[in-house]
């Protein structure tokens, strides 16, 4: 393809997407959320590219009717699974220009676009509202750096608070360390023990489904007495099965006397940090005091495509004297005199994609105030279903509910899990017109709903709940 | 932004990257390759981002002038330093294709998205050469899979032979674990070492550089004497410093008679497989016949932006029985038939781009041959860079030339370390008009030049060879 028919092309692009979305927004219903494709539905492609290339419009057709058909859409306004993958037009647009930059970045010889970075994760800072500890302008040894998914923000984490246990402890014997997780932390905690080989406790909630202070602390003491060395703890601000938030100040003050580090994972509820409203139930006076680093995905709630996950850490040299290393290729006057920061120091990938206009370009074109309202919109279509299924003497809801999440299941008596696997199952019956997950807490069997997808508005929410509350009655009269 | 307005920005997007390369390739002059930029110099973007959004004109305007002006220009024709990042036309629309469907796809179950990178991972396989081993659709063990970074691929083998040395001699004791690389391996992998907290050992080569079978044996026997236990070791095909091949089937033979693990780094050359005259040099039997993981990074010389790094892998399974987590909250019927892959086992993040349909788009528009021209293109301009050099006395070029990448430096006699340093120096004086990068081989300072930006004609080499022969001569007559 050729500049000239670059424009071509790229305005047919941007013509398919307007497209796409003016279905979305105006004809959902003729999309199905999750078309139900067998495995190797791509077959049909072939098993060889062509040997000469062919025009870019046949390509896009056959990525339309075939690849594109058979696949999940998550920008679809009856999406309720999982987690919001939040995307804005501002992205789609900024994600062509960065590929047409198409820079490395690793160092500020390779480029200086970590100053972009710099400045948009202060932006990020105050849109959250943390203290001048998480700024890079404020002289303080903190700051925020963009990490390509919470998993290697969490890895991160363990990289920095391992080196530091290690270092004080003079041994380079990972044998005793042990990483404190709870029964409600994402997968990603286990993950990354299994990518460290470290041990992993797993530690009981309360009846909220947080952790406690106590509970960590008692913990800490019993592996002590058995010669295990806590180091980290993975606190979680917003659970993925249920929105559950850890009370991070009496974990923090836990950490604190005890020399831990303490890593919050809030990869879908920190960006509701936002409103200042929600900033207490958020525990953002807990993160300010006591968080060594956070991670926040603003690819879920934040209006910028993947990935693109924002961590804020309390000492950045924690995290690059355990991650650099410099050979004689990557050596230059700029990084030698310490006045900049490497981006390859701040991550386990070296090339990195430049995210940080994503942010700049949302943030700019929504403001403060536009966030503000795309978070808040989100919480009242979340509330507005919770209301019905609260109403509906069908359902019960479980757990504290949180933000725009809503777990909850068939009740009464008998197999409720039985009863609510067949529910969930005839649910995903439907999943051409919505598509919803459920989830496993404490043994019990509930589904979960949660909005933010910015395509969804309130008529998509009474029509959820009314396939939701019809199934849920044809489930209960068949199992009778 | 809403719809109306993102075709309206959506079209002026395309015509701002529409002017930039125009400019690059008919007025590259007019842009600074490399702008003289200090730190800090976006601070006049201001501390905070608006409260209200403002109109996406004036952001856009205040990109380019402000933040693009600085940036260093990796798609600029007289770009030759560190490796090539490529893009391409076909990858700026895909990408932005890919953020307008956003999609995390980690299961079969998330999305399907998962067919299509198997599709075109064996189409990659059969572009590179690639033998049945390394196909999903041959009824193999193996198959490609893709990853966001090289170093991350380094990592994801390196799990995947801990894994398999860990559970054959029945411990998790990693702590005598050691990790083969040489000298001119790239710094990933003693920056995975870091990541690991494992011993790495970096073993001697030959006078071309390359690692040679004896040498991997000879430390193998040597350590295990020691009670240390070998078990993987990173090999490479083109190393960043001098493009230098190692002896992947003497490597192999002791790999597989010894039981360890091999991963062979072809980050920048591994594109060139695509040339079936280029195989040989680049041991494409020895990588059939012995690699057990290999990662070749598509945004280096493979016309897709980042981050899209292909990993073939011998024995899927190794990797994936290594990495999976599933808990309740991810498990469905179609990963518990294992009739599917899901790609979250296969990386260290969950959540990932989209990225196949950039391979995709690609392929289907450049076709094979289309492919192949590209790197051809890139071998000749680094050839005739060559010749230049090779046919002016004052240069020596260093070590075996490979591919479209030169080592060289000032000859003569006397302190030849201090006088490149000065040399190179000098040049990047000019790095407004071109870019390159020094490195140190065996001590001896030199100066690289590789090609591979698609904007490069050959006047940009015979530009940046004037350049280059000027100040090699002004260097020389100051120093005298």
């Amino acid at each position: 393809m050729d500049l000239e028919e670059f424009r071509k092309h790229g305005y047919d692009a941007v013509d398919r997407i307007y497209n796409y979305y003016k279905q979305l927004q105006e004809n959902p219903g003729e999309i199905a959320v999750q078309p139900k494709v067998k495995p190797g539905y791509l077959s049909t492609l072939g098993d060889v590219p062509p040997q000469h290339g062919i025009p870019f419009d046949s390509i896009q057709n056959e990525f339309k009717d075939v690849v594109l058909k058979g696949l999940n859409h998550w920008q679809h306004p009856s999406t309720f699974h999982y987690f919001p993958s939040n995307t804005s037009f501002e992205s789609m647009i900024t994600e062509m220009t960065i590929a047409s930059i198409n820079n490395p970045g690793f160092s500020w010889h390779s480029n200086p676009s970590s100053e972009l970075e710099l400045v948009v994760m202060d932006w990020i800072a105050g849109l959250f509202g943390f203290s001048e500890t998480f700024y890079h302008s404020k002289n303080t040894s903190g700051g925020g750096i963009i990490q390509p998914s919470s998993s290697e923000g969490i890895l991160v984490a363990i990289i920095a608070a391992r080196e530091r246990i290690l270092r004080a402890e003079n041994t380079r014997d990972q044998s005793k360390l042990i990483i404190y997780a709870s029964t409600q932390t994402h997968s990603s905690a286990a993950k990354a023990a299994r990518v460290f080989n470290l041990q992993l406790r797993i530690l009981d909630v309360d009846e909220d489904l947080s952790l406690r202070g106590e509970t960590v602390m008692k913990a800490i003491n019993e592996d002590r007495q058995n010669g295990l060395v806590p180091f980290v703890v993975i606190a979680t601000i917003g659970t993925t099965s249920t929105g559950a938030i850890d009370k991070i100040d009496e974990i923090g003050r836990v950490c604190q006397s005890e020399s831990l580090y303490l890593h919050i994972d809030s990869a879908w509820a920190g960006t509701h940090l936002a409103c200042p409203e929600l900033r207490d139930e958020l525990m953002l006076d807990g993160i300010n005091e006591f968080a060594d680093s956070i991670n926040i995905g603003m690819h879920k709630m934040g209006l910028v495509s993947m990935s693109t996950v924002v961590m804020f850490v309390r000492d950045i040299k924690s995290v690059t004297d355990a991650l650099t290393i410099t050979p004689a290729y990557l050596r230059n006057q700029m990084t030698d005199s310490g006045a900049v920061l490497d981006m390859k120091d701040c991550g386990i990938g070296l090339g990195r994609h430049f995210s940080s206009p994503k942010l700049y370009f949302m943030l700019k074109s929504y403001g403060v105030e536009g966030f503000r309202a795309h978070i808040r919109k989100s919480i009242g279509l979340g509330e507005r279903f919770r209301r019905y299924i609260e109403a509906d003497e069908v359902f019960e809801v479980l757990y504290k509910p949180r933000l725009s999440l809503t777990v909850f299941r068939l009740g009464g008596t008998g197999d409720l899990n039985s009863l609510n696997r067949t529910f969930y199952n005839n649910l995903s019956i439907h999943s051409d017109k919505l598509s919803l997950t459920h989830t496993v807490v404490n043994g019990l069997y509930c589904v979960r709903f949660v909005t933010g997808c910015p395509q969804t508005r309130e008529v998509h929410v009474d029509d959820a709940y009314k396939i939701i509350s019809d199934v849920a009655r044809l489930t209960l009269s068949s199992e009778l």
